[in-house]
């Protein structure tokens, strides 16, 4: 199924996004050139899942769009923030096809860049004048920051457990998918147990999206990706893939040889290889899969609704997805 | 006259706010050690002005502690994550006599920690309950990104007016200083033309206190400021003494040779000399009074009381200072 259709039912309130995020890149435009340049860069592209999760969630419930807007677009400026701050200090140079900020304008001013755009994500989340939502908003910015800084820490580290890797997918990507639906419900008078509801479906969302990214790290090619492939191992990051090479092959292994020097570069190709001609993928997509399931159950007990219909289409989607 | 006799009235809230830091540091002992040393090695430190000032305005009115506390804190945390992110895009290895994040963790993790703080301190700002508090935080936080990012657009640029670096200036280090001020007002039920008044007195004295910085990175020695002389000059941003330097000697002059070739570190030493040898040093002075004096005037609105004097005690100490 293509995201498009998954998107139909907020289709029009996805296009109002991203209308909204160009005016914030327009209102630079005489006050600061030079940031209203670096903005437009970043925009448009994605497959703007967070603010899609905030607007489906919200439209499950008695929702109005003047909260609900802003929060979807804080969701994707935090994200944007996120990917920002990442390029830089991963000293990346393609994100989505296109040079990265890092690229052109440099390290100093990413690291800014970044910083503005959070400061703006929060603003946004304010203007929803919920206290509940912008102090959701404040903690997953951490949690986020501490799954990236755990990940920073556990580069190069051979001993990693499965659920060393869950903690940091959950951190890095389930904890925003999480602020995003939660937020939609909460901003429309959803109950406690409906708002818990779309948070165990975000948590398990997010971390079958995180399976499948960090699947296609090894299976993907850089044109579909819009990004070079095996960027994982190159930071020393050990994701589900390479932890159960490890598992297989314990002792002559192309990723243990890289962790242990790292400049032994052409590992990371052998490893690629070694990946997707076995069958750790397909142990990887059921793994995905299983949280893509679990990601649905956790609907059940929401009424029946185009958005819910089109939540469970994501969950599908996201295992299916090609890039 | 000396800080700890500045914050005589409030020193026993700032001695509260020093312990919930160390807490919240301590809180981290378990679950992420290498989180716990790194924000260990931020605290304790500084001069507190911020907090300072957050508590300051809030005694001067209605004020309860439950909310003033946690935004004092937030206020302190958002001035130490720019600082972790300035140091580690400047590469700087030593601040307050110790060595930076940027210098034990490298710049990955000082990145990903300073993004840490920024949500902790945003998440401290929403304990107060206020949403015009927690939009304050995040629109100051954008304006410091503004300024920071105006900054590094600006480095090396021999073309500036003083108006360029009043612009700067406001931006990094006044708009903390009146968010400061403002949220301990508001939290505290003044009266709008109080947090005015508290909002103008908190820009001014934001300059003079920049102002004043600026002027130390000539004069002061390492010793006193707990990190390199020249640091400015080094990353190419241009401040009040050399650019007064640029205006009287716009022919022959050591600024505008390291400007035009960086790699002329040599000129540093010079440009330090000529402006300890000149009248610049005073005329820096004169400008970095006159908004102190600007900032006192401000107060005039507000009722006589310890917080007030001690608000006119600390835009003396701002012009006095040594470091």
């Amino acid at each position: 199924m293509q995201l498009k259709t998954v998107y139909e039912s907020v289709k029009e309130e996805l296009l109002e996004v991203e209308n909204r995020l160009k005016l914030l890149v327009e209102s630079e435009r005489t006050s600061f050139p030079e940031l209203r340049q670096m903005l437009a860069n970043l925009l448009p592209g994605g497959k703007v899942i967070r603010p899609a999760l905030t607007l489906l969630s919200g439209k499950l419930f008695n929702h109005n769009l003047s909260p609900l807007l802003p929060m979807a677009i804080a969701a994707e400026l935090l994200h944007i923030a996120t990917l920002v701050h990442d390029d830089a200090v991963d000293k990346s140079s393609v994100r989505r096809h296109r040079p990265t900020i890092y690229k052109l304008w440099g390290e100093e001013k990413a690291v800014l860049l970044g910083d503005f755009l959070f400061a703006k994500a929060g603003e946004l989340a304010a203007t929803t004048g919920s206290i509940r939502v912008v102090t959701l908003f404040a903690q997953t910015l951490q949690t986020i920051s501490r799954g990236e800084l755990r990940q920073s820490f556990d580069a190069f580290k051979l001993k990693q457990s499965r659920e060393d890797y869950l903690y940091r997918v959950s951190c890095k990507t389930a904890s925003l998918f999480s602020l995003a639906t939660q937020s939609g419900a909460i901003l429309s008078q959803a109950s406690e147990p409906q708002i818990k509801a779309l948070d165990e479906y975000a948590h398990n969302l997010g971390i079958a999206f995180q399976i499948v990214d960090d699947i296609l790290d090894f299976v993907g090619t850089a044109e579909e990706m819009g990004k070079p492939v095996g960027s994982d191992l190159t930071q020393g990051t050990l994701t589900l893939p390479p932890m159960l090479l490890l598992e297989r092959y314990p002792e002559d292994n192309p990723v243990k040889r890289l962790f242990q020097d790292r400049s032994r570069k052409e590992e990371i190709k052998q490893a690629i290889e070694l990946v997707r001609s076995s069958s750790i993928l397909q142990e990887c997509y059921d793994v995905a899969s299983d949280y893509s399931l679990k990601a649905c159950r956790s609907l059940d007990l929401l009424p029946d609704s185009s958005s819910r219909r089109a939540l469970v289409a994501l969950a599908d989607f996201v295992i299916q997805r090609r890039r």
